[in-house]
């Protein structure tokens, strides 16, 4: 029987054992299973140690959910367990008044750090770091440093890491365990330890540290003032973390969204439909000017009514081209694989690849109107020529304008498929018709 | 004077003093600002463990270049100090004859791993892990373990985890250095290992592995084959690769390309090409069904001409609205936010979100066209009924379809932008019709 069912059954015994014969993070998932009501009752049945392993992995509205229900003591218990970058995390997300509630529970000390956490701005190196990081002290040997480890290293998020700092925390040099475990016993600490260090600044944006971590391979990064003085510590996890959150915010963007950080299936019907309207109104908005094109190009479509049915061919080809190519640029800008300096090898690129499809599309669409549906030849001739500059124009235009918006300091993931859609339709149409005037002298 | 000039000068003593102050990631950066010729020059400057560490960081034809120019010798050298991982990644990329040349200057043994290495298939464990795992025995104490690991640590991936094997080499627990250290010397090691153990196959997919990472905060995980013997370990700056890999991929399917693993700049313009131009001729064959309707309702087109006019703003707010919905699925189906399972609440929430998003768009575009661009009364009617149906069959639409790709097996990130809008230019262009002819009384 799973552990669901026997709480259901009320067996709380036997539901406990069968619990303890899993890891935390498994634990959390079988809450996702439980009814509200169940879920601080079976909280209460884990140990004290498992229960802030279990809670830290839960999700945020069974954890406001549980700090609601548990006594003062119990919460305090949690947070004494967590480290600070969880503690903030969890603060961060329930009401104000359970906040309070809590703080009003911890050290004045303890207080006054979580509120300083609290103020680092959202997504910088403050806000992410945690402080119980290993620290020595360059004169120590080797045998004293793991001794100070093995006496400090139990509260520590990592100990892989050591960071060696004076006695002003100004971070002096940083040692790996494995060259204290590979090194002499009575080897001084200063002799051993790399003071090449790659480190951050707490206002630093996580993007960008995400990227160092990239960058060097570290699994951590130190975190310091503006005095260089050592703050705090951040962990790869949670940079991996930060990584699928900067792609997930990337592809929103690329489709025309708002970013949103929480899970889909978490959020309700108007903060989606908030953070899809505005843009789908913009664009609804600019697409009128394909309209307007479209009207003031009636004439021509009156006396040869057939043009309009490859209005849909074209817009759509277009579109595709030129999001290809947006797509690739701002991807490869993202991962820092292209910068604005690239621009013109940018260009060069998309024209070279945007004269081969242009080429192959249009002839294929020429053989298949021209023989297969019978189309007139200067009709099919106009589609063709049409085809082939707006994927020349769309491919350019897809490739510059993610460039161009990073010049102008702005996202380069809003010049995606839907903008770039919009663009190109009104060049194509103004191509189309262009064309279409010239070559079947309307 | 920077390090490139000083080589462009040919102050090559200069040179190496000041590349000698920099690590090897960014050296390595460093010379991708090189000539061609001179990266075999400056490589020659580095001392021999600098050199392999500078080596494994280049890109694919510098590597190349280097290999196929410097002797056999010192090609021995760098790849014996490289750790298998590496190795097979170096030899993967290089051209068949280069490979030859260099199996026949490594040791029988060293072979045979490598060429079991080549084996595995691509993105799968086996080809991702690498051999130089720090290894126990349950018998020993932890002074016996530590001496053990430094005695053999240095050559070692890493010993922030080490694994416990039995004499068939079958792994039994692992254990943690932190663990290693704040335990006392006398303790034996099977009763601090933990024996539940997050391990993969060689088999696995490396998406697979990247998931068990996030689920479990993992910073290493053990490689084991069908019995359950251990053969390596996969890192976690294996795996950040691998993330961004997998959502670079998602990228380029999303943009109807087929995925490609070079970066943009390094491609070249035939590559690329091909890469687009399947997608784009699938859709633009696809699109000619949207040119029939419109083909079909020619004669409600010559009749009410300004019909055409709203055609792009249909067909573009149709596609932004399924993009919008079919991109959250997809990116929640890639982060395992959303499952097969959960079909029902997608479609009711897109349902929700739909009706609002589209109330909103009709409403705001009656407004604009009626009273602002004066159009007829029914016209106007005609276009806001259909966009708000449009809307909420595109979000449903684009909500299902990624779902209903996972259940046929094909990858969810093929039904993005670009066929959802082929697909809802149809429904669209079909309403839109129906509606006019329904309510103008064509």
């Amino acid at each position: 029987m799973n552990i669901v069912e026997l709480i259901k059954e009320k067996k709380l015994l036997e539901a406990k054992q069968e619990l303890m014969k899993h890891n935390a993070i498994d634990i959390a998932q079988l809450f996702e299973e439980l009814e509200m009501e169940d879920v601080v009752k079976v909280f209460r049945l884990l140990p004290k140690d498992m229960a802030s392993d279990v809670f830290t992995e839960l999700d945020r509205d069974q954890r406001a959910h549980i700090v609601q229900s548990i006594t003062d003591v119990e919460i305090s218990n949690i947070l004494d367990d967590l480290y600070m970058d969880e503690t903030v995390d969890v603060l961060e997300e329930l009401p104000a008044n359970v906040v309070k509630k809590i703080l009003k529970n911890t050290s004045q000390d303890r207080r006054n750090l979580i509120n300083q956490f609290l103020n680092y701005p959202d997504s910088s190196g403050g806000s992410i770091m945690t402080i119980e990081y290993a620290d020595l002290k360059k004169e120590m040997t080797v045998k004293d440093a793991l001794a100070h480890i093995k006496k400090t290293g139990i509260d520590k998020a990592t100990i892989n890491t050591c960071y060696v700092m004076d006695d002003n925390r100004k971070l002096e040099g940083i040692v790996s365990i494995r060259k204290l475990i590979l090194s002499d016993f009575d080897v001084l600490i200063k002799d051993i330890m790399t003071t090449e260090i790659i480190y951050v600044n707490t206002l630093d944006d996580q993007e960008y540290i995400a990227e160092q971590f990239k960058k060097y391979d570290l699994t951590t990064i130190p975190v310091t003032d503006n005095e260089k003085r050592l703050v705090g510590i951040i962990t790869i996890d949670d940079i991996i973390d930060i990584i699928d959150q900067e792609a997930t915010e990337d592809f929103q963007r690329m489709a025309a969204m708002e970013p949103n950080e929480e899970e889909y299936l978490k959020t309700n019907v108007w903060t989606l439909a908030k953070h899809r309207i505005i843009w789908l109104l913009v664009l609804m908005i600019s697409a009128t000017f394909t309209g307007n094109i479209i009207q003031k190009y009636e004439e021509v479509l009156q006396s040869v009514v057939i043009l309009a049915a490859f209005i849909p061919m074209l817009m759509d080809t277009g579109g595709n081209a030129g999001s290809q190519s947006s797509t690739l640029v701002i991807r490869g800008m993202a991962l820092g694989e292209i910068q604005l300096k690239d621009t013109f090898k940018v260009i060069g690129k998309e024209l070279g690849v945007s004269v081969i499809a242009g080429l192959v599309l249009s002839v294929v669409n020429f053989l298949r109107i021209y023989f297969l549906q019978k189309v007139d030849f200067f009709v099919a001739l106009t589609v063709c020529i049409s085809l082939f500059f707006t994927v020349v124009l769309a491919k350019i235009i897809g490739g510059i304008l993610p460039l161009a918006a990073k010049k102008l300091k702005l996202d380069p993931a809003i010049m995606a498929s839907p903008l770039i859609t919009t663009i190109v339709d009104s060049i194509a149409l103004i191509l189309y018709f262009s064309i279409a005037v010239w070559l079947l002298g309307i």
